[in-house]
């Protein structure tokens, strides 16, 4: 009889594994189960369907159910998984739709639960015009209220990626777009100095951001719809609200289950994803990733490490073998014209993991600065003192933003220093670059001061 | 007394030696003899200035022979350094303003004496309107001559970097641009799989290849003036011809003096830029540079080798410590709208150099597929079997190409395979990328298909 693998969560860590484990077990049963109504689809790109960029809902799909059934992979889609029982393998199903609970047994099963957005308990949330925006249906919701009502007033709680990505789509849809933002740094997983970039941008492009560095307080309105947010900083008018205060692991059903969550909350896994249990793997934002600077554990919610996540869990679960090499801590964003991205440690992260670090900071240009189309980047390099090991760099700017950080990325990854980036063979032509890439500049720099 | 470094030759690899020289020893005689009239400028920025993309000449140049000076570097320049000593540590100089000849000795002598046009034995390559383009000079000629007669036949002999640009410049300038090239494939160093784009693109834009795959004879013309060229395929008009077959260290001095070339014809260096003769160093286009991939002594004549092996040299003639790393082989261009790039070897390299090599080409976008401003791009991989280790790739497309070439490159220096590529963390936002970049979705097809 063949083996059932059982999916928990229809999405890129769930259907990566479920694909992988059938090119490599033909025979293996897989079913997987979510609550929600779609499956397999880019959630970073919920925000651009919202705004129109991207056009057609079906784009944002990477595969559909029925294309998955070809491959003899199971999806249930309004079905939650209510509950775990190891010692059985057995899970409590709940068919949404039907109303009916059913049991299903399996051989293995994957966690991949994902993340939910931090609750906010606050009054006049449950308003008409405020939203999460975490799953299709949360877009789906937002679209049918701009098409119905034609919001005018914009309020985005949070300027991390979810604010960011909002506020612009909102602003190409017209509306005066408020971020409300605890702190006054957006998008905190920068150094400080070059944050205030994204508080330039935003401006430039017309979101008012005299609200960061407050907190929401609630949202008040008439009729059951949402008129104004509150915040400790005084009152805005609002028309629509998008909540985006950060997210947290989904790891409910894992921790009822004995499954051993880690430091971060999220559930502890080894290189081959496998939890505490035997046969119980975690894959994707509901599990941790191990940081190949820090050497330890972190949570960090990217579809890029679903995807690879996924993959290693569904090898190992066919019994293959892989392994998942962890992150260097690399993120990327775009808010209207400006590029922002980051790898490995920021300055403060490293200080506050102990390292002995020092940073440098170099205004340069994506291409030869005689070429008329040059655009200006800013990079910034954060190493160890003494041994010159990179430990990370941000870079922000107009263009060519992607392309350094994913050189510093693989950097990380091979473990190199300072001295190894300035004799790295990058590419050079004046349309795309310096003679020497402004890593190599920063790098130099660094290594000038003494280390 | 302090000790005097002369520099043969006052450009990238030069002029980057005495900087760096100066920078370790503050007491070092430092004097560069170049037999032109411009010291320290972008070589590769020269077709651009040409078209008119960047206005101003003085753009072109990185620093100037007062800024040099004030470091108390001396640039001598339209001085020609006629023959080495070696055993006396003498060089003799010939003045070409002054037409007079002087003796100047040295402690360290540098060679950077870069390459030359590859020399055509034709007829008709003196008539007015016949061009090569090396140095400033040729520029401010050609651009003299497109002033005074505004050609409207152009004539391009080679489809390499400078063949290409030119293409691109004088087609923006409103010429009839014609490509002579010696084999059907333009820029000989991707594999044939992606180069076609190139000609598809130059055609886009209204160069006319008919004389690809054709051997250039000579020109012909009245008055002085070029009015033809004759290839083995037949007779065109012809008001401007430029002439980029090519180009070959410049090595004669050094060979006189009893310096030892390699196999490549280029100086042969070790990691220090040292030569076979204490206190003679080499640097630049005029030197072979270790290729990590292959393991062995190339010549490869690029800006960033150049500044890389002259701060080595400068480094190390001023008795500090500094080696070169070597290239692996990274090169780009841009023509028209599309980018070209290689980094490692390409299949057939890897094959001539008796590697047992497998190769992948696939075709992707620069970011997400659902993202309507999505560009193409071709990417491929090369491979060894049975180790997986990376050999190399090439990206030919409308963007991205840079970022893609420049992750490789990181990755050959670091040695790294196949599966690393898949464990690299590299960004991912929809606007910048897909979630697994397209040189992760080629290693993976590659190591599917097995090794």
């Amino acid at each position: 009889m063949p083996k059932r693998l059982i999916v928990i969560g229809a999405d890129a860590a769930g259907m990566s594994a479920a694909s992988e484990a059938r090119r490599a077990d033909p025979a293996l049963e897989i079913v997987a189960y979510d609550r929600g109504g779609f499956a397999s689809y880019s959630q970073c790109g919920l925000p651009y369907w919202i705004g129109g960029v991207v056009a057609e809902r079906d784009q944002l799909f990477a595969r559909s159910v029925a294309a998955f059934a070809a491959q003899r992979i199971t999806i249930h889609l309004h079905h939650e998984v209510a509950a775990i029982d190891p010692a059985r393998g057995r899970v409590t199903v709940r068919d949404l739709a039907g109303g009916r609970e059913f049991a299903a047994e399996y051989d293995h099963l994957l966690l991949a639960t994902g993340a939910t957005p931090l609750p906010l308990a606050l009054p006049g949330l449950d308003l008409a015009g405020v939203f999460a925006l975490d799953v299709m249906e949360d877009a789906i919701a937002i679209r049918d209220h701009i098409a119905r009502h034609q919001p005018r007033d914009a309020v985005i709680v949070g300027g991390g990626y979810i604010g960011l990505a909002m506020a612009e789509n909102l602003t190409a849809l017209g509306m005066r777009v408020r971020l409300v933002q605890r702190g006054e740094q957006l998008f905190g997983i920068i150094d400080p100095e070059l944050a205030t970039q994204i508080n330039d941008a935003l401006a430039r492009h017309g979101v008012d951001l005299q609200l960061c560095d407050t907190v929401v307080e609630g949202c008040a309105g008439t009729h059951g719809r949402v008129e104004h947010v509150h915040t400790a900083a005084g009152e805005v008018p609002a028309d629509l609200v998008i909540l985006a205060p950060g997210i947290v692991p989904a790891v409910g059903l894992a921790r009822d289950a004995g499954i051993v969550l880690g430091a971060t909350g999220a559930i502890a896994v080894d290189d081959h994803q496998r939890t505490n249990l035997p046969g119980h793997y975690a894959a994707g934002d509901c599990a941790e990733v191990w940081h190949r600077v820090l050497r330890r554990p972190v949570w960090a919610a990217l579809g890029t490490i679903a995807n690879k996540q996924g993959r290693v869990a569904g090898r190992v679960i066919a019994g293959g073998e892989s392994t998942y090499g962890g992150v260097v801590g690399t993120a990327i964003t775009r808010v209207f014209d400006l590029e922002i991205g980051r790898t490995g440690l920021t300055e403060r992260e490293a200080r506050e993991a102990g390292l002995d670090a020092v940073a440098t900071t170099l205004d340069s240009t994506d291409r030869a600065g005689y070429m008329p189309d040059n655009l200006p980047l800013t990079l910034r390099l954060v190493a160890e003192r003494g041994t010159g090991r990179l430990l990370g760099g941000q870079a922000v700017g107009l263009a060519g933003i992607a392309q350094r950080i994913d050189v510093l990325a693989t950097a990380l990854y091979a473990d190199l220093t300072l001295t190894d980036l300035t004799r790295l063979d990058l590419e050079y032509a004046p349309p795309f670059n310096s003679v020497w890439d402004p890593i190599q500049v920063a790098a130099t720099s660094l290594l000038r001061k003494g280390l």
